[in-house]
C-alpha cells in the first residue's frame, strides 16, 4: 500500500508505469511514473539521488533528465526492474521514508495528474502493426473477400504484420484530422477525391521495444520478454474507404498513416506478470522459431473497452468490450518473427497487436466490424446513431489488468490511462453523400 | 572548372553532392561534399569561417559539426543553394582564393575519397517505398497475377507506395546477410523454414525530404521541389520467396526489411536542374492534387546501371541499364500524394521510387524480371550463370546525369558514387534445393 491514496485509480503500487510529462511551471518534457492521482517526476527523484541501486546510481540523473524514455529503456530489463522496485519502496506507506517524510521533495516529485501534459514516451524509430487477432482477421477478410477466403493461407503460419508510419504516432489527447484522398464512388465505381466517409478506430495494444538487436542478428522467442519494455493502448485510426482503394498489392498506407493514438503510460511486463494467461490453442504447431516453451503463459488478461463520446454530448458510451487474451499470436512470437530475417529493432520501436476483436458481437475492435461496414449503425443513448466516426466525436480506449495485491491479498486494477482523441473535420474535400 | 581535377569523375564542379564521412585519423562522422577524387570536409570549411553567406554564416559551424546532415537539411532550400554556390566559388579554379591558395587549409579540407569511410547521410525517421515504374509493376503483376490482372485498378490513379523499415537502411559497402523465413515449398505447397532461395536487388532512386510538414497539413505538388533535398541511388534488397508467402493482404515485410543500400552521396535537385525532362504521358489526367503545371519537367534523365560481381571474380558485369526518366509517377507527385491525407513528413525521411525498369529486356531493374523469376538465368562472362543473387556476389548500382558544363559548353557527368553491397551467407537455415 502506498502513502498516496490509489483506490479506484489505474495506478496502484503494483503498477508503476512509465511516461513523459511536462507542467505549466516547467514545460520541459521529462520521465515520470504514476501513483494514484499523481505523476511521479523521475527527474526530480533522480536529482535527489534516490535511485541509489547498483544499476541506476550512475545513470539515473542522466536517463531521467531526457525528454524521452529511450535512454532509460536502453539500460535493459534489470535496470527497469530496479527502477520499479525503487519506486515501490519510496512510495510504500511502510517503506523507505526518504520521499514520504520529506515534504519539500514530495511537493516537487508528486504532481497532480490534472496538472500534467503528456508527451510521447519514446522517440519511435520504427513502428510495425501486426494483425494477430483471428476474430478480427476473419471478420474483415469475410467482408472484403468472402467467407471462404477470409483467412489468407499464411495467417495461421506466421504473425502477419506490416510497417506503419512512426511520425504520426501521437500521444493521447492529440486531435486527429479526418483525411482526404481517392475513394471509389460505390455508384460509379470510379475513384473520386473526397474526405473519408468511413472513419474508424482500431482497438489495439502495442509494445515498446526496450533493447533491440543488430542488423543480421535475431531475438529468439525465449529472449523476447527481456527485450520488451512494456505496453500501451493504441488506436490505429483508419479511413476504410481510402484503405480499400489503395491497399492492393502493397498494403495500407494513406488509410492509416494520418494518425495513431497511444495511451500516456507504458505498463511494464513485470507489472503484468500476474496477468499472464495461456494464449489461444493454435490450430497446429507453428514453425520452431515461433514455438514457445510448453506451458508458458504468453497472453495477457487485460480487459479493453472502447468508448465513443458523440460530438456535443458530455457522456461517452461503451461501444465495445474486448480482451487482449484473445490475440492468437503473442507479442513474443511477433518479436521473434520480426527479427528472424535479421531485421534490426531499436530502442523505442513500437509494435501494435492488430485490432483485438473478441468472439462476441459486442467485443469487436472496429466500427467496420461493429456496424458491418456501416450497414447496421450503432444506436447510442439520446437517439444518436453511428455507422462510422463523425466529426467532433471522441474515441477513448481503456484497459485494465487485475493482479494480486500483496497488501490486501485481493486483486487490484492496473491501467494505462485513456488513449483518447477527437476527430476534427477534414481540411480538404467535403464528406459528400454517396451518390 | 575546379582547381581539383574532375575529369572522368562523378563529381565535377556542377555536382556538389552532400554526404557524411569519417577518416581513420578522425573517426567522428561529419558532413562532406565531393570534388573529383576528394571529399570536401564541411566541418573544417565551416570552422575556417568560409560559409559567410547571409543564411549560413550563423549556422554553418553548428550544422556542419553534426554526425548527420539533418540540421543542414532543416535550414531549407535557400540555405542548400547558398552552400552549393559557396562551395562552387571556393572550389573554382578562378574563384575565391580562400581555400585554393591556403595550402594548410586545403590539406585539412580535401581528403582523398580512398581514405574516407562513408556513413548514412541522415538520420532517417521514416522510409517509404513507391512502386512508380509502369514497366516494373506490369512485369511483376504479370508474373504473380497473370497479364489481365497485372496493373491493379488503383495503379494509374495514384502513386502506390508502402512503408518500409527505416532501421535497416544502410550505407554503401555494408554487407547484407541472406535472410531466412517461411517459404512455400513449390512441390509440397507447404511453408517450410529456409534461407531465401530467391535473393534479388531492386534498382531504385530515392529522395530525401529536406523540410517536412506538420501532421494534418500537406505539401502541394507546386511546393514539393522545395521540400526535396536531393536523391540517392537505392538497392531495395528483396527475398522474393519470403515476400511471396507473406505479402497478402498487408504488403511486403520480412522479404524487404533485412537491408536497403543507399549511395554515399545525395545529389541535390539544383544540381539536376538541367537533367529534368518531361515524364511519360499519363493514360489520363490524374486527380487535381497530382496534376502539375503544364509543360513542367518532372522526370530526370539519369542513366542507371546494375553490375553484378560474382563471388570469387574480380570484374563486375553490367546486367541492366535503365533510366530514371521511365518512372510514371514523379517524385513531386509522390510527395504530394504522401501528404494529401495530412501525413507528416520529417527532415531526413527517405522515399524510394520503386524499381525502375525500362521497356527493353536488358533494362529491367530486378533479377525477378531479368531472369523471368529464375527460369532463364543470366549468362555472365567466365561461364557464370545467375538465376538469383548467390552468396558472395556483390551488387553495384551506378547512376549518371549529364548536365551542361558552364566552363566548356559541353556536358559533364554527375554521379552518386556506387551503391554497393555483398551478400553474406544465411545465419539460419540452409539454402535447400527445391524438392
Ligand atoms: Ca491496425
Ligand atoms: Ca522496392
Ligand atoms: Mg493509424
Ligand atoms: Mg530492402
Ligand atoms: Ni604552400
Amino acid at each position: 500500500m502506498s502513502f498516496v491514496p490509489t483506490e479506484g485509480s489505474d495506478f496502484p503500487l503494483a503498477n508503476i508505469p512509465f511516461g513523459v510529462v511536462s507542467t505549466a511551471a516547467d514545460p520541459a518534457p521529462r520521465p515520470a511514473s504514476a501513483i494514484g492521482a499523481f505523476a511521479v517526476d523521475l527527474r526530480e527523484l533522480a536529482a535527489a539521488g534516490l535511485f541509489s541501486g547498483p544499476l541506476l546510481a550512475a545513470h539515473a540523473r542522466r536517463v531521467f533528465a531526457q525528454p524521452t524514455l529511450n535512454e532509460f529503456m536502453a539500460l535493459g530489463r534489470p535496470a527497469w526492474r530496479e527502477a520499479r522496485a525503487t519506486l515501490q519502496r519510496l512510495l510504500a506507506a511502510d517503506g523507505d521514508p526518504a520521499l514520504r517524510d520529506n515534504h519539500d521533495l514530495r511537493a516537487r516529485v508528486l504532481v497532480p495528474l490534472a496538472d500534467v501534459r503528456f508527451h510521447l514516451p519514446a522517440a519511435i524509430g520504427d513502428y510495425t502493426d501486426f494483425y494477430a487477432s483471428r476474430e478480427h482477421a476473419t471478420n474483415v477478410g469475410t467482408m472484403f473477400r468472402g467467407r471462404d477466403n477470409a483467412l489468407m493461407p499464411n495467417w495461421l503460419h506466421l504473425p502477419v504484420g506490416y510497417h506503419g508510419r512512426a511520425s504520426s504516432v501521437v500521444i493521447s489527447g492529440t486531435p486527429i484530422r479526418r483525411p482526404s484522398g481517392l475513394i471509389l464512388n460505390p455508384a460509379t465505381k470510379a475513384p473520386e477525391f473526397s474526405a473519408s466517409r468511413k472513419m474508424d478506430f482500431e482497438l489495439e495494444v502495442a509494445f515498446f521495444v526496450g533493447v533491440g538487436n543488430k542488423l543480421g542478428d535475431r531475438i529468439s522467442i525465449s529472449e523476447a520478454d527481456d527485450h520488451i519494455f512494456g505496453m500501451v493502448l493504441m488506436n490505429d485510426w483508419s479511413a476504410r474507404d481510402i484503405q480499400q482503394f489503395e491497399y492492393v498489392p502493397l498494403g495500407p498506407f494513406l488509410g492509416k498513416n494520418f494518425g495513431t493514438t497511444i495511451s500516456p503510460w507504458i505498463v511494464t511486463l513485470d507489472a503484468l506478470e500476474d496477468a499472464r494467461v495461456a494464449q489461444p490453442t493454435p490450430d497446429f504447431e507453428p514453425a520452431e522459431y515461433l514455438r514457445d516453451a510448453a506451458g508458458s503463459k504468453n497472453a495477457f488478461d487485460i480487459d479493453l473497452e472502447v468508448l465513443l463520446k458523440p460530438r456535443g454530448h458530455s457522456t461517452p458510451s461503451v461501444i465495445s468490450r474486448s480482451n487482449l487474451k484473445y490475440m492468437y499470436w503473442s507479442f513474443k512470437q511477433q518479436l521473434a518473427h520480426h527479427t528472424i530475417n535479421g531485421c534490426n529493432m531499436g530502442t523505442g520501436d513500437l509494435c501494435g497487436s492488430g485490432t483485438i476483436s473478441g468472439p462476441a458481437e459486442d467485443s469487436l475492435g472496429s466500427m467496420l466490424e461493429l456496424t458491418h461496414n456501416g450497414t447496421r449503425p450503432l444506436a447510442l443513448p439520446g437517439g444518436v446513431a453511428r455507422a462510422f466516426i463523425e466529426d467532433g466525436d471522441e474515441i477513448v480506449l481503456r484497459g485494465a489488468a487485475r493482479v494480486a495485491d500483496g497488501a490486501t491479498g485481493g486483486r487490484v486494477r492496473l491501467g494505462f490511462g485513456d488513449a483518447a482523441g477527437v476527430l476534427l473535420p477534414a481540411a480538404l474535400g467535403s464528406v459528400r453523400p454517396v451518390a
